[in-house]
């Protein structure tokens, strides 16, 4: 089966990109040049009409949204390798931390970062808004710590892409300016998440 | 199998109810009232560390996030009632909506909100953003809109989870001032949606 990967480095196709290296199967990589707007190109656009990487083609399809193509890849060719879990009720575990990685600990980033980064219009960013987004941030945090107490891993005990939905975005938000330090339990799990040999071949590009 | 769902009616549990009364299998209901702060009590914390509904408990176990909830439910009820595509390729396509719903509609719609709405400190809303906020789901209502052309649902040409993972949200977002009305493949897919009688016993509450 062919495999396109659609991304660019240093974005939320990150966790695709960690996905797809984790489960060793053979694709193809199309870097997309975001500054010279190759996602508006019509034939991008015609792929994925957001616009936007991550996007996968797969069994002759595409298929966008970064959450939808990790529960794809885990479902389809995941299971088998013992990186997600198999239906139920562990896979309901890897669903809810995929789905709060993405859809709340996503909305607080996004957050935030409209609020902070210049590349959004400094009329539209509001510093009390940013420092809302960061208490609910660090909020999101003592949840995820609390549920990595005594765990190495967040769904099993084992590697999952669940850990990969949420870790993968880490090491970017801590760049940005989001302070990690007070939480031991997520910093020794992003460690040793970020210690996969996985890991080190995707932040080659 | 005891299934206890934790709801707030009018909210964004409303999804998940929707999704209950299609599925037809037996749950209790729970009613939070928020403003009475009930999502902030310790026994429903220990279920929900996020404080928020919906909530359901299944199989022994809480799973939080309303869209885990569905693809849970999807998985594991859906799939036999035609409610769930079973996998691949279009259930991979049933993953695309839902994130896209949740994930990239959803931050566009809680940016909207949290530019407008009284509930969020004034000092800490734009009306510039709001703006932007109501442009970007215009551009999504364009992508859904398309995506809807010659078709009745959005997956497979049945209706399942996928359509309510979106439609849900369309009623409420007009009470709040996005105005849907240039988008008719959208409106007459949400009327196909909200006739069914599933929709009618979830507006009772």
């Amino acid at each position: 089966m062919d495999i396109k990967f659609y991304y660019t480095p240093m974005t939320s196709a990150a966790r695709v990109h960690w996905a797809l290296e984790e489960l060793g199967i053979p694709y193809e990589k199309v870097k997309l040049d975001l500054a010279a707007g190759d996602q508006r190109k019509p034939e991008f656009l015609a792929l994925n009409p957001n616009g936007k990487v991550p996007l996968l083609v797969a069994e002759g399809r595409p298929i966008f949204e970064g959450l939808a193509i990790l529960l794809y890849l885990g479902e389809r060719f995941g299971v088998d390798k013992g990186l997600f879990p198999p239906p139920n009720p562990e896979r309901a575990e890897a669903f809810q931390w995929l789905a709060w990685g993405n859809v709340t600990m996503g909305e607080a980033l996004q957050r935030f970062l409209r609020n902070t980064l210049d590349r959004f219009p400094e009329d539209e960013r509001n510093p009390k808004a940013a420092e809302t987004a960061k208490k609910d941030i660090a909020a999101q945090f003592v949840i995820l710590n609390d549920a990595l107490e005594g765990k190495e891993y967040l769904v099993g005990n084992t590697f999952t892409f669940a850990d990969i939905g949420i870790a993968a975005a880490i090491p970017f938000m801590r760049r940005f300016g989001i302070d990690t330090s007070a939480f031991a339990n997520v910093n020794a799990w992003v460690d040793r998440c970020t210690a996969r040999p996985a890991f080190a071949r995707i932040m080659q590009g």
